[in-house]
């Protein structure tokens, strides 16, 4: 993509003047109406040192209303975040609803974290960002309604070797230049080679990147303000002549299913809900489990490794009892348990998933999620909270971001309680009869057992289509809570003793 | 205050078995009483090192539901921290409504930043947290209706050597015995009359300590959980008898006023509305300005000082241009905007100032409100959406939030914008005319205009009680915004240039 520029553009300082004004007008009066279509923007600036990103990040706000973004500088991760999935530090930074996001410097350096466009030494992957990766984070937000622009400012060996010695000569700014980026300089050659990989492979229809020359200021901040007002003129048009907001045009590939579902059979079908285990022997066994959980908390700690533990489950299956006797011997300052509820408003006003990545667990800690992302394709669906489109592209979705988090070290364990319709309504029942209890019985989980059959084939829908290899769902036969709860126990052990001998 | 403990107090094994199903049954019940009355309960264990204080705290959540709580391990602060006031990484763990919060170590390690116990050497207090910012700390958050339970666990010196010792025997526990806790147990004498000043000056009302003699773990454990349910029961017990909740029993001193307000003399008043600088004297003068800004922000970021602009004023006052003005041709990695609007309902399950703390800027940054913290004494009293009670208090803790900030080395500059009644009608009808101004202009403008006088009320006592000597008011003659833009421009730029010439 970077052969294609050959000649240096300039502009003259004449024709600057005469187009910038309105140009900057067209871009503030876009803002504002991207704002009531309540889309969020997000704005990537990549490029050489000394190519010139705060400054054209500069001249594109310079237009715009400064209440409605916000400007991110990404420098080299901490060590907090270096314990976390690389994607985990810029969920946080996607904009909300009708707000703008301007990364200088982005997720795009997690590819090469050497430097720009330096190949990881070796075959070391760890905590290297991989292209599906960045393209899937892009193309979820996307979906969920995000306009992603995204520039490379070009210049070549020469001009940035100029520009690196005029930035030294002035004390003002020779702070600003450092040994990396000499090397940047020595290593142009090869390097770009790496860039053009990189750009070539997330260009994409929903993201696609504008190449900058940006050996003359005037003629690159007039490139960038007039593709960025197209990039929004064309969505907020489209938008506008359609009846209600259209999701950017993107190749709608169908959903690719891993096993075909026939609505008959499921999974739950084949648990043996008679399985029970004696007061006695429950005791003896959770009394090993525990030992060992402890032990391996431990373990898990000194070795840095993330664990990911969600519980789904039919209403009174047993999830609190269940993470409760889970967690009742380890050591507290090692695990968060992580309730889920409505989304709050706030993160009604995000992608689905970004609440959920505010809480992943940093390497040596454990999160259990007490519901979890699957609500998308559990009450949303049935519930008619979300639209078919967004829920069918949920089970992708979510697979990838499970697929990240064990990319990254994490063990991730996923467990569905699964109780017989009768025995829900017997523990409904006992609820409403013993005084401690009754606080845990609402109208609400009647109106839920009302829908068991939609669920249900919801929950076999999500259970054949989110089982992967990194990350399979285990159904836990709840009829009788003691065997429920050594399974759990038994279970997160397996999996996690799994993860410490590889390491 | 530790004088007090005389002999090892013990428990017989058998009195412990007999105990403490009953009392873990009242404190699971007390936490679902808690959770219904939506009141937020802080844990804090302090002690000294192997004193238990992970131990005393697994016991403490042993009988909890483990979706109702989040534990919090306190270590020392990461760099990012330390470019924030002490108390900035606490605000974001204190608990919502219904929620627990269990902290092992806490705040009270940032009175002794060279270890529990340490006094600062030398007279450096920089980093340093105070007893008093602590206890209006721990005062806020029960004045919105937290309970607070402090644990100081005491240990002998001789008890803790011989734990050290254990520690260390045993190859699974002696890597958490560290250099430093060994040093406190050679200084256990002079450090323990460091700790006990502290515990005297931080045993409030409010939020008293407990001290629990940590020889005997199962008189410990026993302690501990009964202090905790006496102190939730109280509370909740309290609330129960009442028709509504009650916040807890304080001394209600009066708010003391640094200025006696009299209705009909505001320092709104004071402000010449005539005042206006005509284009050319507009034009020199803001670029004058805007290259000094630019200059201070280059200082500001090497000498990592952190600023805090607020913007209040009437509405149509021309706050937003004149952000817009100011940051023009500032970095924009320097600076952030921050709009204000209603809080959303995650920010409203937490004490007022949440929300603000989370935007603070560190070391080096600038962050402009666009509206602030005021709001709970402007919009939220004239609305009534607070009680008097509470905005009364308002105006010290808003005091004592800046003083923080100034005293971790921020620079403060408040900003608000005077027009007059009638400039506001003749701008509000501008803006309905021209085409690209109406989404500026809501029906609610016209409902707050006709409160006109309640709020010159509220914003005169706020002018009165809030400008301190460390965060002074400035009140910008608007009727011209050419004036008010080069004068909060200036007014920033001799603010910060104050800052600056001192360090």
């Amino acid at each position: 993509m970077l052969g294609e520029t050959e000649s240096v553009k300039k502009i003259t300082k004449e024709a600057y003047r005469k187009a910038l004004p309105e140009l900057e007008l067209r871009l503030s009066a876009l803002q504002r109406r991207a704002r009531e279509r309540a889309i969020p923007i997000l704005f990537i600036f990549e490029g050489w040192s000394a190519a010139g990103k705060g400054t054209m990040a500069g001249r594109l706000i310079h237009p715009l209303d400064p209440r409605g973004f916000t400007l991110y500088t990404i420098n080299p991760p901490t060590e907090d975040e270096r314990l976390h999935p690389p994607l985990w530090r810029f969920w946080p930074k996607t904009p909300s609803r009708g707000r703008i996001a301007v990364f200088v410097k982005s997720w795009y350096r997690g590819l090469f974290p050497g430097g720009m466009g330096e190949l990881p030494a070796g075959d070391s992957t760890a905590g290297v960002l991989r292209v599906d990766e960045i393209n899937s984070f892009e193309e979820e937000l996307c979906r969920e309604g995000a306009i992603i622009i995204k520039y490379w400012l070009q210049i070549s060996k020469k001009e940035q070797k100029k520009r690196l010695l005029d930035l030294q000569k002035d004390d003002a700014t020779k702070w600003r230049v450092e040994k990396e980026d000499w090397r940047q300089n020595r290593r142009y050659d090869r390097i770009i080679k790496n860039i053009d990989d990189m750009l070539e492979d997330t260009d994409t229809e929903f993201a696609p990147w504008t190449i900058i020359d940006a050996h003359d200021r005037r003629h690159a901040t007039i490139k960038l303000l007039e593709t960025a007002a197209e990039a929004i003129e064309r969505r907020v048009d489209r938008e506008a002549a359609a009846a209600e907001p259209v999701h950017p045009q993107m190749k709608t590939e169908p959903v690719t299913l891993a096993v075909s579902v026939s609505p008959g059979e499921s999974p739950l079908d084949a648990a043996d809900l008679t399985l029970s285990l004696g007061d006695e022997e429950y005791r003896s066994q959770v009394e090993k489990c525990e030992k060992k959980l402890r032990e391996i908390e431990l373990e898990l700690y000194t070795k840095r490794i993330p664990v990911v533990i969600v519980y789904e489950g039919w209403d009174a299956a047993g999830k609190g009892g269940n993470i409760k006797r889970l967690t009742e011997r380890m050591d507290p300052r090692g695990y968060d348990v992580v309730p889920v509820a409505a989304p709050t408003d706030e993160e009604k006003s995000h992608h689905y998933l970004w609440r959920f990545w505010r809480s992943m667990p940093k390497g040596g800690h454990i999160a259990i999620f007490d519901r979890s992302w699957y609500g998308r394709v559990l009450v949303e669906r049935v519930e008619g909270l979300c639209t078919e489109e967004e829920w069918r592209r949920a089970y992708r979705e979510i697979n990838e971001m499970e697929e990240q988090f064990v990319r990254a070290g994490a063990v991730v364990i996923k467990f569905f309680l699964h109780i017989s319709r009768e025995e829900q309504l017997r523990r409904f029942k006992e609820r409403e009869s013993v005084e401690y209890k009754k606080w845990k019985i609402t109208p609400e989980d009647y109106r839920n057992r009302s829908k068991w059959e939609e669920y249900r084939v919801a929950i076999t829908e999500m259970l054949l289509r989110t089982s992967t290899r990194h990350a399979p769902w285990h159904i836990i036969e709840s009829e009788n809570k003691h065997y429920a709860r050594v399974k759990t126990m038994s279970i997160a052990i397996q999996s996690i003793g799994k993860a410490l001998r590889k390491t």
